[in-house]
């Protein structure tokens, strides 16, 4: 293990990449050396970075040499595109956040805890998913692997971190109208049924990616699975109503078992004490909750969750180093 | 029509009864004369109503005499519980909105749009749903009538103004710790999967109500339901995200026109002009918002719904008041 790793931030002026710049500092790694790119706008500016002064690099077409071993990109899909393959082709391997690479047949699309292997099939990338899809697919893999999922109902409460600083912005400052930055409307007092861009068939590109990812990831092609997505007005960690339908009947305690037995997952679940899972709580963890468990009695096999992480560190930046972990462990 | 009637509003001075009185100004019955009841503490108050200084009265065992046609109770259910035998036992019809005698066979439950007729079966009170359940049951009557829905899923984004002025104080003043009036966390920045009491299969009341009102009102006892009610940082209006299972197949464009013609609902789905049903547009008005509308791919006949409502109006307030004038103009 005392082999050096140089491992490239993308974006990491961003609220993700801050977010990866935070947890990068918490675990402290001692093997790996980093740059830090920007866009423009931030390049040239210091950050303090592990107790010294880092300067933001502007990433450009020379930026990857074949210096580099492993790269986090989070600076957007038009990043992505453009730039991914100019450090893979440099020998590079990316862990790359944008949606840009992760429905492409020959990149994994990796939550470490449910498809950890699939870090190793990479010819180069590796797709983090969507915020959304990654704390879904947590307490549902245990389970599909018990009971066989049959189908899912998803409706999402997700918080304005998750698009980006602008989203927060139009939170705390209550914006209206022409001061709006990020939202088609106020998010302050609303709840927007709009993420991303909507499709011809009436879903958004948001609530798609969380069909077609939990599918891909959970390795069932077709399982059924529809998806309403919402933004409130929240500022931080997402938080899912999600609704089961299994092949096989199930125990509620030995759900409860599967769950908090399985890594990654803390069951946030005790009525007596009003005990569930909300964001306030949950923010800074890394860990998946998950609470209100309970039957659907309108379907025999039925189970309703309640569903909070971070969506920063687990739904983002967390998912993504514990990708770049198993690939130093087992390099 | 010129007789003359006598009407009682009780709980006058709280949240759904201040929003009656509103209601009732605008509607401004020439016909109808009323008594304001209060609790001890506005008891004395004034209150300008209708263009005239009226004072509440403090309600007690004999506040109901034989002069009272109707009443509106809005108090809670201790209130009801207590005082609607007394009024009903002079003669006085009464309009009830807690939660009191909702499920009992001989009280009707009424959403007028939906089943008005069994406001003239009632044997002296008639119940006022929920506010949840009447937004839901507005969009899914005409739907179950012509293609008959097999299962459906709530998953609600509920105001904290259904939960009286101290849920609105807790989320305008941020409130933390022992400062909440209301609610067992900050409702600020949080969502909460609580609302009403937590009952023994890990579902809340609320839950329950939804799911029990819903099939009292379509009249299918048997209907299968699930519900997760989640109180969201709104001050006013729900919305809901429902997933609708049905026997018959459907046309989309059909499904808009059933929901376009029908009575009290506003069709509000123009993806391309960014149009949906979102709080801060829907509050004040009476009517239920419907718009998401898309085929959920995950079954053969299934539906995704975005429902919007004020609940102060058409889920309290306007709903009651539908049914007084139904009751006068029939009388």
């Amino acid at each position: 293990m005392r082999k050096k790793y140089k491992v490239a931030i993308v974006g990491s002026s961003g609220l993700v990449g801050r977010t990866v710049l935070k947890i990068l500092e918490e675990k402290n790694f001692l093997n790996i050396t980093y740059t830090l790119f920007s866009s423009k706008n931030s390049a040239g500016k210091k950050i303090n970075f592990l107790g010294e002064d880092y300067i933001f690099c502007e990433l450009n077409e020379n930026s990857f040499d074949s210096s580099f071993d492993y790269a986090i990109f989070c600076a957007g899909g038009e990043v992505s595109k453009k730039y991914v393959p100019i450090a893979t082709k440099k020998g590079c391997i990316v862990i790359d956040n944008s949606s840009t690479f992760r429905m492409d047949p020959n990149v994994p699309l990796v939550v470490p805890e449910v498809n950890p292997n699939e870090i190793f099939k990479n010819k180069g990338i590796i797709a983090n998913p969507n915020c959304s899809t990654i704390q879904a697919v947590l307490p549902l893999k245990p389970l599909d692997d018990q009971y066989h999922i049959k189908r899912i109902v998803y409706s999402t409460y997700q918080a304005v971190s998750g698009a980006g600083r602008f989203g927060i912005e139009d939170l705390e400052k209550k914006s209206y109208g022409d001061t709006l930055k990020k939202f088609p409307y106020p998010i302050y007092n609303n709840c927007l049924p709009h993420i991303d861009v909507f499709t011809e068939d009436g879903y958004t590109k948001e609530e798609h990616k969380m069909i077609d990812e939990t599918r891909k990831i959970l390795n069932k092609p077709n399982l059924p699975i529809t998806s309403t997505a919402v933004r409130v007005p929240v500022i931080n960690c997402h938080s899912e109503s999600i609704n089961i339908e299994f092949e096989k009947d199930f125990d509620l305690y030995d759900v409860r078992l599967l769950l908090q037995n399985f890594p990654g997952i803390i069951v946030a679940d005790n009525l007596e004490k009003n005990l569930y899972p909300i964001a306030s709580k949950v923010n800074g963890n890394d860990e998946v909750f998950v609470g209100r468990i309970r039957r659907d009695f309108s379907i025999p096999y039925g189970l309703n969750l309640w569903v909070v992480s971070d969506n920063l560190r687990k739904g983002a930046a967390t998912n993504a180093i514990q990708i770049l972990e198993k690939l130093i462990k087992n390099s």
